[in-house]
């Protein structure tokens, strides 16, 4: 998916949101506004916007002289998911088809963002969303919610690579991951984190500080853009990448990295801005379970 | 009202906007976004947000050699407005106190702004407004909506300076000054006009256009910002703006520019983002009747 001219305000906004959460005073936030303002010439509407958010976050970590500014965010995200952890295990527990509702759980879990986590009521949300997508599902299978057709790839698949989004979320990725695993004792599981650190996206501190570790492989895509650009990706990621029969892109920005690619992909995540609810013909909040046609 | 950071990317909204409405391409507008974002430098947060906004639409004329890119949508605007104007002329002729109606009118007259009134229903907007402030006023008069206070500051003066927003609301600001004029027709009315265009405001053609200039003297501030900036403004205004008993500041524009002024103001506005509702301490939308504090 390439940048658009709306991502552009989108990003003075992200570099707010990072210098409020670093907790600078708001002459600093100013210049590094500033030097993204400057910054922006560099940027291409031929990438797609994780690799505008990479460049942008250079520029950043330039200014701060911090190279993992969200570190403690993430892991306080990673703290709040855990707490939520057995409540939604429960819900999984406990319903009438397990995938299905460990998919919603994973989806969810994929509003627990950076931006939102401090005034957000979590339950409320989760609660929401579970609704909205059950609505979905009544309405029955559809492109943007392809459940019939993920359930019937998973049965048929002997590799899955699981690509993780942020964290927090991934403590949820891990609750449907533990329903797949059961399902499917055979099934090979990869789950791969980012390569270094980029905004509140998942390393792999945050699949051990999950759990994650101690359940499936755990890889580095070598990537240091907020999505899985594959330009970026380590050769070892790739031939993961290549062989896997399916492959889960979690959340937003791995969508807009990955929608161009042709591999048997499933896209999970809720379109959280304008952009790519267009791209995708959804409307905002949607929730997405989307195979990449082929 | 000084700058806050909130609005740094809200101008990059705001350059996206006027690039669309100028029609050009895309790579045209990320050029203008990129002049924009090497300009944002030179921006300082003590400035107002229309001194900002001068600025900024300084580059853009720059960059496109256009002084009055949106003469066109101004014209239209101005048209538009016209066609409902019969409409609300009996609204308010037929209502109880068609002084609290003319107010309702030239409020809504307010969402009539460029960015919106290609998609926007503007019955059921007015509509909608009218009723949210028939509610507040039902709350009582608040100090967000002090009509009697503006009813009993009315009926003692003798000079009303009336400084005027955008195009197309100026026709409903029409409505309100003519029950104002009978109502008092002794009452000296001026109204003001920006100096130089600048985004959809209000320019003399303007009050030609919808026969303001037949009614009352239309005077200009001399102003080139989207918002009236005392420091920016003639001394000829300037003589009137001290000399008036009273003074209606229409629009966010000229609320952001003399909120910290000291003189006779009420400021009739819709607070149409976050940082103007956070000064105002009131939500966004909220439909604002202040008068300024002395």
């Amino acid at each position: 998916m390439q940048t658009c001219l709306d991502c552009i305000p989108c990003f003075f906004n992200q570099t707010l949101s990072a210098g409020r959460m670093m907790g600078l005073p708001d002459h600093e936030i100013k210049r590094l506004l500033d030097a993204v303002g400057k910054g922006l010439e560099q940027v291409s509407l031929e990438s797609t916007p994780p690799e505008m958010a990479r460049l942008l976050q250079r520029i950043i970590n330039q200014k701060t002289g911090s190279q993992d500014p969200y570190k403690e965010l993430k892991h306080q995200s990673n703290v709040i998911a855990l707490g939520y952890a057995p409540k939604m295990q429960q819900l999984v527990v406990s319903s009438e088809d397990q995938l299905l509702t460990a998919i919603e759980v994973a989806i969810a879990g994929n509003i627990i963002d950076y931006g939102a986590i401090h005034d957000l009521d979590v339950d409320a949300e989760l609660q929401q969303l579970m609704n909205t997508e059950r609505m979905q599902l009544e309405r029955e299978d559809s492109a943007n919610f392809a459940y019939q057709a993920f359930s019937e790839d998973l049965k048929q698949a002997k590799t899955l690579l699981y690509i993780g989004d942020n964290a927090g979320e991934i403590v949820f990725d891990k609750i449907l991951l533990t329903v797949i695993r059961s399902m499917y004792p055979d099934l090979r599981i990869t789950f791969a984190v980012r390569g270094k650190p980029i905004l509140n996206d998942v390393l792999l501190e945050d699949a051990q500080e999950a759990g994650l570790t101690e359940m499936v492989q755990v890889i580095s895509s070598g990537s240091d853009a907020p999505g899985c650009v594959l330009d970026y990706c380590d050769e070892s990621f790739l031939e993961v990448f290549r062989s896997s029969d399916m492959i889960i892109s979690k959340g937003q920005g791995n969508f807009e990295a990955l929608s161009d690619e042709d591999a048997p992909i499933y896209y999970l995540l809720i379109a959280k801005c304008a952009a790519v609810a267009r791209e995708l013909s959804c409307s905002v909040r949607d929730i997405i379970l989307k195979r990449k046609q082929r």
